[in-house]
């Protein structure tokens, strides 16, 4: 069992992999250029060629960038010579090479980014937070089901809890795809519990087990928590817990991990730890 | 100068407006039911029938609740019986009636709900955070416009700093309306500095005046904000301020407050001080 990790397109420095990569080696095989893989003499890797930035347009990579550690990376996920793909680069641009490469998880048809947040009780599932800005209510309906399948798994759930982040609880509160999304999770089925719609200042009472958004809102609500929280550290001084380590690319046929740009090595070892656990349902 | 205060229709308790109306009688005409203003014997008032309740959609609210004290403390302003009006209730009736009883303030063609955030170095404006749930570019634009105006009056401003809460910093980040909008606030003007996206984890440096964003994202973001507070401060013990007293409805030829469904006593005096300093512009 090997987990490909990706060195190259992000603010993590190199240092913080060195970190988290103490006593891992036979588990791994690095991705990245010569320059970055000479501080890892001792790990199985693979020298590439372009890096993909942050800036690149998704559509760019696919095209132009098929030999970067991202897009190799993800090719080791498919050829079943890696059970999990970890990277802290360009989310749109794993989304989109994860989708062409491994393609969709059926039944599912859309992608979605899973990440997990502490609450007051246990950690909570939020989906999507950032790989599709347009939505309709199916798409939330779909990424409700989705993230439902990874709680059950990693929580050892019968039925997970799944709420609809809104601006009100009434079903008739939101935009048009919230009060139908609200509609098809009300039908009743055997695989989760629908609880209504849930407002940010709720979320972290830790009720629920997955918080369906679009990635637009989602991507917002994750970064303003990340702000407040470092704000009111920074004011209160406290140690903060560890909030987005691993968010999941959901509904591709392989385990795709995408961690923030700028991580720290409890992230990266948080992501290793998700990749081992999880990697057992691919 | 007279404040129109709304007793009805939120989670406030009367003993909260008992509490912030002390020592203020002379300055305020309150709104309610006999049951509740027969606490406020010394207070000038108006008894009020129909009372807008949470769940209330504002289309109904416009047709069949004009006796209520949301609608006749607008009836105040509008006749400027009052300088004011401050209500902790249902916020889309707030906006709906606010539009049809005090019409547009030209030039802008849309209203937004404003609020103030504190941050690490002064208090931002966000706006919308909850009047609109669908929007286009100019409206983006003209909520930029609207809260940099407030923002001058308010904190002596010569050219406030404007950003567009999005989910990357480049150009082209983000869904059509905010790559639009991006290139509409990106012209010279003489009113206002844009700087550009701004992500949630950044919004709370304090580096801007003006936070622009839809109504749908600007309420989660709010909440969210609130949510990870409320959840930082049970676990780790620690005073927190308040967060937000008094969004203003920005846009219609009066000053109308709208508090928190919950608002606590300091939140009521925060937004009777807001009133009594901003009534001077209209």
């Amino acid at each position: 069992m090997k987990i490909a990790l990706d060195l190259m397109g992000s603010e993590t420095p190199t240092k913080t992999f060195k970190q988290a990569l103490q006593k891992q080696s036979k588990h791994f095989i690095l991705l990245g250029s010569k320059a970055v893989l000479k501080h890892f003499p001792t790990f199985e890797h693979i020298v590439t060629k372009s890096v993909v930035k942050m800036g690149d347009a998704p559509k760019d990579v696919l095209r132009h960038k098929q030999d970067s550690s991202m897009a190799i990376g993800l090719d080791l996920v498919k050829e079943k010579k890696a059970v999990a793909f970890i990277s802290c680069g360009n989310t749109g641009a794993i989304a989109a090479l994860s989708n062409s490469k491994l393609g969709k998880l059926k039944p599912f048809s859309r992608l979605g980014l899973l990440a997990h947040i502490p609450t007051k009780k246990k950690p909570l599932a939020i989906i999507d937070v950032g790989a599709n800005l347009y939505y309709d209510a199916k798409t939330l309906f779909e990424y409700g089901k989705l993230a439902a399948r990874f709680q059950k798994y990693l929580f050892q759930l019968k039925k997970p809890k799944i709420a609809l982040l809104n601006i009100g609880h009434e079903a008739t509160k939101g935009k048009q795809e919230q009060q139908k999304a609200y509609q098809l999770f009300s039908k009743k089925n055997a695989y989760f519990t629908f609880v209504g719609n849930i407002e940010g200042q709720d979320v972290f009472e830790g009720t629920i087990d997955v918080l369906v958004t679009d990635g637009f809102s989602g991507n917002i609500f994750l970064k303003t928590a990340e702000g407040v929280a470092n704000f009111l550290q920074s004011q209160y001084k406290f140690d903060l817990p560890s909030l987005a380590y691993g968010a999941i690319i959901c509904g591709v046929n392989g385990l795709v991990i995408k961690c923030h740009g700028k991580s720290k090595t409890q992230d990266l070892l948080g992501a290793f730890e998700k990749a081992k656990h999880l990697s057992a349902i691919f």
